[in-house]
């Protein structure tokens, strides 16, 4: 939709994910310019080519703010204001519900790329870093459809699988699957510290699963404080929850109740063998049409819809004519749900056809 | 020191280590010979050529009991009550004090090979799954230094690095260093199973850290409830160790105490990175020589003055004449302690010089 001339990038923030997704969009041929609150920081990426000189200017279709979590909603408003009527802008934070709930605005969509690396900082970044990841947008009531289908493409331009989750849900499953593991991860091998400090054999017994179990801990540990701040709410919620199934497994084993452990343990397995390798392939998918008008709420609903069905949304696309005053949705979800999701949608009262 | 006539040994309990045993002391040399309780299992070993056709008889030097932990006292002395003077009998279960508690012949030693396999079973069994694997021995009051040091050299030759350690250590380590990790593996598995089950996509966010710590809950569950439950009083201890740890954590979040979190997140990270590879190199290692009279008790007095002095005995050779009345142990230790190590041994009595 937007022409050769009009592929103009801003990122704010040049660590690792923004300047990885500076490099991704200027190999794809945008002009990208960008800054960082660290002088040095953004002389580096101009000297070494990873952005052009330049600022937010009036050309700029995409500004993309990949501050840490703490410094998003300030610098979202600050790049709204001055950006275009065009101008689309998104962050990169791993919490999402109080960035969006901050940022009401139809030009605004929240995103997640859930993509790490070894290597920290602008010198770690690479074009490729976005390449199979998963890349969750979170719209709410304010997006616009036009601006989510923007970004939709851009982003799967850059080889990542995006999905749209609401802010809520992205924040409790980041808990249970990043936050807590971390955490976990971390207070397990302090154990396994304090143990080899009074025999350090204990290092030798620490075999393949134990590495396994505590490879996440040795990440740098700076950025986690406000990570799991930003989310505490879940995080609380989450922690308590595990610490309630261990209680409940110590418990098992002081009063002998065999059957009890054998069956979380059985459970367990069950569903880690069940763990998707990666996305569904996509004979397991099927397609729904949705007819839209082009408001503000329309992608909100929708997505809250598919996560109160149980369905999980693996793909959105805006068909065509969605820069007048309708269009339609393409809606890629598990084919074993899609009867079930498309009734619930037209209870909602969408118009509702199978691709 | 057994002429190649004498290579004689006998397995009970033909599973994925008694087996793997088997072919490996077959491979090199002995004749070796086994049971199993299930019929079948023993029929194919025989069938297959992972055993010989035989039973324990007075010519056999090592019997190895591979049954389950529960099984393993019976199994031991009714091997101990059939043999012969010479025979020295060891196992492999993965717990240690309660085994080695009922066993108070000179002729035991307790073991456990530190090794796994996806594998399961006598079909899993492979000659080579003790190379450069940790082999804990246990030696305590009652084990005859001519028993260990046997011992000692025939799983060392199966390329195993062997490590002796007091039985109540052993037991203590891997409920910190294997059994509380898979506990917790499994417990975060089913917590996200569980919010699997209210948003599918929660698996798409389930990236390569949350892969690393659930892997181990997905292997065979059925083995597990017969360790946890032999080694219960120090997984119990280990567990509510660990639940404290993330109550801590969760209050910290409640009450704003970001250098808490931090605190704990930097020195989780530290000991991961700090955990070797493997074992150390031989250049960080000193050896100390002790004399010592062939006595039962003095292994468990060497090994409990390396664990109260917090020293790691990577190694104990019986340097020679170990069949008379007096030898000399070689012991292998961190070099950095090895005058801390030397000066507690002087303190009770030994006498020790430095290789």
């Amino acid at each position: 939709m937007t022409s050769p001339a009009e592929r103009r990038a801003h990122v704010v923030g040049l660590g690792l994910i923004g300047a990885s997704v500076a490099l991704a969009l200027s190999e794809r041929g945008w002009r990208v310019t960008g800054e960082d609150a660290d002088a040095d920081v953004a002389g580096r990426a101009r000297a070494t080519g990873v952005v052009a000189e330049g600022d937010l200017d009036a050309t700029v279709t995409l500004c993309v703010v990949a501050t840490p979590a703490g410094a998003v909603v300030d610098a979202a408003r600050a790049a709204l204001a001055a950006g275009s009527e065009r101008l689309v802008v998104t962050d990169v934070a791993g919490v999402k519900a109080s960035i969006v709930a901050a940022l009401d605005d139809a030009r605004f969509v929240g995103g997640h790329p859930m993509a790490g690396s070894e290597r920290r900082g602008l010198e770690g970044a690479r074009a490729d870093l976005f390449s199979g990841c998963t890349w969750v947008l979170t719209p709410t009531e304010a997006t616009a459809p036009a601006t989510y289908g923007f970004l939709h493409g851009v982003w799967r331009d850059l080889g990542a699988n995006v999905i749209a989750v609401p802010a809520l849900d992205h924040d409790r499953l980041v808990a249970v699957a990043s936050h807590v593991p971390h955490l976990l991860a971390g207070a397990l091998m302090n154990e396994a510290a304090d143990a080899a400090e009074q025999d350090a054999v204990l290092l030798q017994l620490a075999a393949g699963g134990f590495r396994d179990m505590t490879r996440v801990a040795a990440g740098d540990p700076s950025i986690w404080p406000d990570v799991l701040f930003e989310n505490r709410a879940a995080v609380q919620a989450s922690l308590a929850a595990l610490e309630g199934r261990l209680t409940r497994l110590r418990r098992a084993l002081e009063t002998g109740d065999r059957s009890a452990l054998s069956g979380d343990l059985h459970s367990a397995a069950l569903a880690r063998r069940r763990l998707p390798g990666r996305a569904l392939h996509p004979e397991e998918l099927a397609y729904l049409r949705v007819a839209v008008s082009d408001q503000p709420g329309v992608l909100a609903t929708v997505t809250r819809t598919a996560s109160e069905a149980l369905v999980n949304i693996y793909d959105i696309e805006i068909a065509h004519g969605i820069e007048g005053t309708s269009g339609t949705l393409l809606l890629a979800v598990e084919a074993s749900r899609a009867a079930e999701f498309a009734d619930a949608l037209v209870a909602r009262g969408f118009e509702v056809g199978r691709e």
